[in-house]
């Protein structure tokens, strides 16, 4: 079957063949129908993340999927229903973590990941996968269902963060995102509904571009972050009630603390390199205290986050996904999914 | 009547002579019998922090107080019942946070605290007080009752922190704590008593010493902060599941992320001043995320806060209050409350 992956010593996405994989004893077979990529794709072809599984050494890609139950073999699940695969599996025997549904809160070296580290991906024709795994969608979300598994990192990182504000009576009105690609577009489009009266995002693109239509479309407004920096937002727009870094910039980190209001928290998603800089410690380390202020980091997502995600992708705007999704292509143009224009936000291959 | 205060233009506290207070309607008049002093209010002598109040050139000191109600006037209080007062209070009108029993988180300008910013502090004979910022504690917990209010902020933090870890399954078993003054003694003692399976405390001082003898009569491990930095304790002891920063040195808050087991969460309460240094910001921002790690500032504390700290006092052993407060001084002898050596570790004034 068709399968794009990348290669240990390779660093570009290649189709390759490979066998239709046969479920084993209490896993079903599912078809694929698309399956998205984003910034850790990009990331695993460059080398810089990821680990091909111990006896191969290529990496089928893809950790964004729907799908189709082909074969049920035996499992709960019916065949032809529609499913959203989670990303972590446990990299041997179940652990903890796995048994109470929240993969996510596992260490390091206690899961594998779905196409990137350990275990192959979803973008390929077919995988297998035990039930406890997949997430039953409806059909009317199949065209999009590849955007529930990043919708589900943001459903994580937003009940952290808002757990970290549940100690005391918050009413957050403020919202900034910091990066204007797929996930921070998701995450303001999330925002929007979520009640926040005025919400933000943060990018550095000219005019015309298809993420500033997209963000005053959603009614919020675009920081040019070459005009306004993050530690100037508070002054320049408004002090924000919470903040979602998710450009994996490290100084973003910290300069989220002197965006944020008092009692503001920052949710940080994206994931830095190694970035050795200089800050003023003293006073961002003063704002935490003396403001009550909060940073949570959170990654991956469990099965609560993936289910949320399914009420939340129904409920986004319809021209919003057509604009977010820029183009799905099949197989044979691969390789179009994995290149990228001023043109291009969020893509996906087509089984 | 006796208070002791510091002018604006003054680098000592002084015995002074004020009138005795006269409540105005809806406050009662208290006699306080002990005051506490802890490193604000030393920061407020050196003229680092503190804001005296508008019509006045002095500040009287003291925001850690125990007294007794001399005169009812008319509140709810009974003459003679034991009281700790709340450190904040409006600087005007009341404001919603202090509606709802948060001062704690109003923002700075929304208001003043009794002690340390614009208006005067508890260490005299008496002061006024109304009700509602007045917490009603049992007789038998007088002796130490202005261990009441540095309680409470622990209570407050580790509320928070607690909180903060409340969207997943969090069972810690290990915490440290950041600095052996009282507040970190004090804090000590109260993990010790929730629950944690092993807790340290990190200082940097020689043996004997009897900060190091109360941390291992606690049952908890001394860490000497110059063999082994925060940044090395994960390592050379454990990964922590809580830190507890009391130090407010603000590397600490930083390397606190490195000390934290994945999952973990730092709780910040100290106060640091201007510090710029170099972190190696993308290692610190890439171990919040992956490991889903959370650094959580707070301040002050609220009602429920105090009311916890009640029960918490007197639940914690008598051997270690004794221990703790090195010194009960009488008004007389105020100087040597404010004065520190080897052996001091918490101070009272009596009235």
């Amino acid at each position: 079957m068709d399968a794009i992956a990348v290669y240990d010593n390779g660093d570009a996405p290649e189709l390759i063949d490979v066998p239709r994989p046969t479920p084993a004893s209490e896993e079903a077979l599912i078809r694929v129908l698309r399956a998205g990529i984003d910034g850790t794709d990009h990331e695993v072809i460059a080398g810089e993340h990821g680990v091909s599984p111990d006896d191969d050494d290529y990496l089928v890609l893809g950790h964004e999927a729907v799908g189709v139950v082909e074969d049920p073999n035996g499992t709960e699940l019916t065949a032809g229903e529609t499913v959203v695969p989670m990303v972590r599996r446990p990299p041997g025997a179940e652990n903890e973590y796995f048994q109470r549904d929240e993969p996510d809160m596992a260490p390091t070296g206690q899961y594998h990941e779905r196409g990137i580290v350990g275990a192959h991906g979803y973008m390929c024709e077919y995988f297998t996968s035990r039930p406890e795994y997949l997430v039953s969608v409806p059909e009317t979300v199949a065209q999009y269902g590849f955007l529930i598994e990043p919708v589900s990192i943001t459903e994580k990182a937003l009940e952290h963060a808002l757990a970290a504000r549940a100690a005391f009576e918050w009413t957050p009105e403020s919202a900034l995102v910091l990066g204007n690609g797929s996930l921070g577009l998701l995450t303001l489009a999330m925002l929007d509904q979520s009640g926040f009266d005025r919400t933000y995002c943060l990018g550095r693109r000219d005019r015309p571009d298809p993420t500033i239509d997209i963000i005053e479309s959603l009614g919020a407004t675009y920081v040019d972050s070459r005009e306004t920096p993050v530690d100037r937002v508070a002054d320049g727009y408004e002090p924000m009630d919470l903040v979602f870094e998710a450009t994996g910039h490290a100084p973003h980190a910290f300069e989220t603390v002197e965006a944020l209001a008092p009692n503001g928290v920052g949710a940080l998603v994206g994931v830095p390199s190694s970035h050795e800089f200089e800050i003023d410690g003293g006073t961002l380390h003063e704002e935490l205290v003396l403001h009550n202020k909060a940073l949570v980091g959170t990654v991956n997502s469990g099965r609560t986050h993936f289910e949320h995600a399914v009420e939340t992708l129904e409920s986004l705007p319809e021209w919003f996904l057509d604009d977010l999704v820029t183009d799905v292509v099949g197989v044979d143009a691969f390789e179009r999914a994995f290149s990228a224009d001023d043109h291009t936000i969020k893509t996906a291959v087509e089984f």
